[in-house]
């Protein structure tokens, strides 16, 4: 049995809406939760209240300044949104979510967008697959709760059911190393005059970190890629 | 295809979770409500603003005096429940029950007590199977609109609009072209010194070929990692 996915509300704004997730998680065996610029500082006093007694979950909750910071301990992202958009990644149900979430080896994260917004191309483009609840075409209100309960409904499935996560592979690197290995070649390619014309360098950035990010490397690949890129730059230190 | 299944609520109390209840069950494809005695009687100014536009559940949902008036015209009658209770009658998940649903001929209705005590004995009685969802047992809280949505949810994966969207990805590039560009990073790195000690070299152009491979990046990615590679190494052509 592999850990629990995190819960990552990225810019929630209400405080009751973050306790009323807490519950919704609670219910389903999910405690860890993490905040990304709550649009009303935290702790929130509306959120206890709509906890309705899922404390535990508000009082560990975790607050960082970046969805990147929130992921980066963990080795598999998931943005949720609510319509496909135009990115070229994975689109998983929660089911299915649930199913890769159990299977794989190292910590999954579960990326929630704002209330009214959802999330945004950059926040989506961290992740490696999209995560869409399948809803009626003419009728598509799921709020933030539901949309949380949902994927923990799913996943508390598999709990006791699922089939051992393949421990034997290696899991993808964390986050924060693709970060890393990211800032590296972004600097050598700001230097290299490759981010031209200047207005299409968000587009080009946005692809390149989500080509970077598709073939899932552990940190022992990860850290071959950067001797590679050292060695591109002339420096010929240790290609680990 | 058989029938969708009528969603009965069993003296419910607040307005407010009849409108949620409508929402929850429109955005999975159910629209079909009926209200028994509902307790600060029907209309209720309450509701409508808190479906979100799910109004037309409300508009058509019908009253009755008893559990059994309501389920009149069903073939099949589920009781959820939060626990077991003392009653020898099969005990489905929401899975199962949308299983069943499905395959069954003959119209079903699921019951959902009021918010604070649940479905009476009696109420239970009338039904032909318990539907639980199974649920942390440190912590079950539940509220209304939650069990219906996750019941509805369940119901819709075998409706048409459980597949997740056709993603269109596009499929990795052909061989030919990782071969072209695993021969450019290969002299990149021959000249810039990477390949040391010679004896390691197979295994090292191996572990990067394995590595390059991984990604399944498609054509327009495999270009963009070229041009990446010229950038870096100079040349400043078109990066594709």
């Amino acid at each position: 049995m592999n850990q629990p996915p995190v819960i990552v509300l990225v810019r929630p704004q209400l405080g009751e809406n973050i306790g009323k997730a807490a519950r919704a998680m609670l219910n389903f065996g999910l405690t860890e939760m993490r905040l990304v610029s709550p649009r009303d500082g935290w702790p929130n006093p509306a959120a206890g209240p709509a906890a309705s007694g899922a404390d535990v979950v508000l009082a560990e909750a975790r607050v960082f300044d970046s969805v990147a910071d929130a992921v980066a301990d963990c080795a598999h992202v998931y943005a949720t949104t609510v319509r496909k958009r135009g990115v070229t990644k994975p689109v998983l149900t929660p089911e299915d979510a649930a199913g890769a979430i159990h299977a794989a080896a190292g910590r999954s994260a579960i990326l929630f967008g704002p209330e009214r917004s959802g999330l945004e191309t950059d926040d989506v483009a961290l992740a490696r697959a999209i995560l869409t609840v399948p809803i009626n075409p003419d009728f598509g209100s799921l709020n933030l709760a539901q949309a949380v309960i949902l994927v923990a409904y799913e996943w508390s499935k598999g709990q006791g059911l699922a089939s051992p996560p393949a421990t034997e592979l290696d899991p993808p690197a964390p986050q924060e190393e693709w970060e890393g290995m990211f800032g590296q070649i972004d600097a050598m390619l700001e230097r290299s005059g490759f981010y031209y014309p200047p207005d299409r360098v968000p587009t080009t950035r946005r692809t390149l970190r989500g080509m970077l990010t598709k073939p899932g490397w552990t940190t022992m690949e990860l850290r071959t890629f950067r001797g590679v890129l050292s060695a591109l730059e002339g420096k010929k230190g240790p290609r680990g």
